[in-house]
């Protein structure tokens, strides 16, 4: 057992139990190998998906996942994988062209646990997909999807170079997109959700790009009260989510899918 | 300058310019000496507080901010100050014993970004106060605040060691207990939000503790979709928050003030 053999720059090793699970579970990425500290049974759920497809398993000492994984997060289990599979933006059009969609596009979002935090929640209330600007914003590394739970497994995710050519696209393709701005007079609660939506959510410390600003139908604030009026990007995209959710489920209306099921 | 007088070891040292900044503004604890890399009308608001309170205005360098904040986040920022002001629980309960409060209790969170998440979101959506377990949890650290960004200075947090029986003491002020549980069969949306509530949450692993979920009212789920079905606990709460508020909107009711202010 090399060192290089393990080494992160020349594989994807994902670690965590619920990256590893949710990756097994979801079915839709290739795995080459599992390492595990413990007998599989510490993890009844993996070691039936195991046994079941067939994956080679390697029994490995602490210090070795340690090397694996390049984090102490690990919780005594790790994936060499390959490549995120990202969704094809185009794809996620043509699938929610004539059905209510749920959008969430994200405008250079930084910090890679703020977007696990909101990929863990996009997924946990049905959006549609998710949308990644592919320059100067975290992209999905192992840190992201042990942040998201294991969401990012399910949750369809894409990346667009132009995020203000991608709203021209959404736009055509029916849905209504607004910007989530702390500053704007209308509110989540006064937006109309029967049709298809996407929300832009900005980066950590600029927010969004002003021309993705000027490309959106609109912006809408959350009510606050208090005296730091500030959410964390992945809470504000969370009550989103969540609303958008109560509302379907209050019109008995069609509750969108995930793309990645 | 010796190594010692910083030492976090002696005393509590903030750092990053909302701690800081929102400690100064809310007024309610000891500031010893402020630090700062660069000159203070780098933070505008920062400088105005500074000259009107004529705190002691320490210069330092990248290197010695370091050695004051013991973290890289400082921001070139960084104050020492007192202990932490916990509110007293009895006085939040005599407090809002006769106004509807909303209080969030929490079993035992560990997890220090989580805790100053939710206090972030508590003083976000005015939240009456915060209620923290003594033992086996994260308490209020510079860690916190910085995680809170400043919502610490203002939200009122107290501590108790037996969560039983300040839930006992709840009840008695008039308050509706309900554990947030995601496996409860009744919802967030089904709750009667006019009387005065107080929602547990549980530690990331272990979730609400038998006897504290057997002393509630009740326990309430938020409805979700996707398969991982898990939300962070820091988002959870935020979503009970931001629908009270959202609750307390609508109904045109008395909405809550944050006791800290």
């Amino acid at each position: 057992m090399t060192s290089n053999r393990y080494s992160p720059r020349t594989q994807i090793v994902l670690y965590g139990i619920h990256p590893v699970q949710e990756t097994l579970k979801a079915g839709r990425r290739r795995i080459d190998e599992i390492y595990m500290t413990r007998d599989p049974a510490a993890y009844r759920e993996v070691a039936v998906l195991l046994k079941k497809a067939g994956f080679p398993l390697t029994r490995v000492s602490e210090r070795e996942i340690l090397d694996v994984a390049g984090s102490p997060h690990h919780q005594g289990i790790a994936a060499r994988v390959g490549p995120f599979p990202y969704a094809d933006f185009s794809d996620i059009l043509t699938r929610w062209a004539h059905r209510p969609g749920f959008l969430l596009l994200l405008d250079e979002i930084q910090d890679p646990v703020n977007l696990g935090s909101i990929l863990r929640s996009a997924e946990c209330f049905g959006a549609s997909a998710v949308i990644l600007t592919r320059d100067h914003a975290a992209q999905i590394t192992p840190v992201v999807e042990k942040a998201s739970a294991g969401a990012t497994a399910h949750i369809a995710t894409a990346r667009v170079v132009n995020l203000v050519r991608a709203i021209e696209q959404i736009k055509e393709a029916g849905y209504w997109v607004y910007a989530a701005n702390s500053t704007s007079v209308d509110t989540l609660y006064s937006l109309d959700l029967h049709s298809s939506i996407a929300f832009v959510l900005g980066s950590e410390g600029k927010g969004i790009r002003r021309l993705v600003k000027e490309k959106c139908d609109g912006s809408v604030s959350i009510p606050m009260a208090g005296k730091i009026g500030s959410l964390n990007v992945s809470h504000a995209a969370t009550i989103l989510l969540a609303e958008f959710r109560r509302r379907q489920m209050a019109l008995g209306g069609i509750i969108p899918e995930n793309l990645g099921s």
